[in-house]
């Protein structure tokens, strides 16, 4: 099954970003920048994930939703379950 | 100021590989891989940074702390405040 849902574009450039920013992280360490102002970005790249996640794990459950009440589908429970652990 | 641990060269290593996972989820995303897989896999990359992140800070404290105790060195304790809020 493959599933395209309309938030992908979005997760797909703020995943692109924190690529870039992980990449920029690396070369603070290379540079030997402060620690503090290391674990500061890598903070904020843990949180971009965070949120990218949040939203694709929202957006499928909106999807599924609509077509598991739609088709009267109750296998659609455990996959809610599943999904609803990565929140 | 610049610091290199000890630790640098493996978290600058553990970060590269997590680009890498984030360049391949990307990919799932474009494929139109499973939302539950593409779940699975961001948490994994997450935990992959916050473990770097704890790494990077740990390490800080130990070398930082060996030479505030070593020098009296007591403005070091407010250093230690700002960095234990990335653990």
């Amino acid at each position: 099954m493959t599933t395209h849902h309309a938030s992908h574009k979005d997760i797909i450039a703020r995943l692109k970003r924190a690529e870039g920013h992980l990449r920029s992280i690396v070369d603070m360490l290379q540079a030997g920048r402060p620690c503090l102002d290391i674990a500061q970005q890598l903070q904020a790249v843990e949180k971009a994930i965070v949120s990218a996640k949040k939203t694709l794990v929202h957006d499928h459950i909106d999807h599924c939703l609509e077509h598991a009440v739609q088709d009267g589908d109750k296998s659609a429970i455990a996959e809610f379950k599943a999904i609803t652990k990565y929140l």
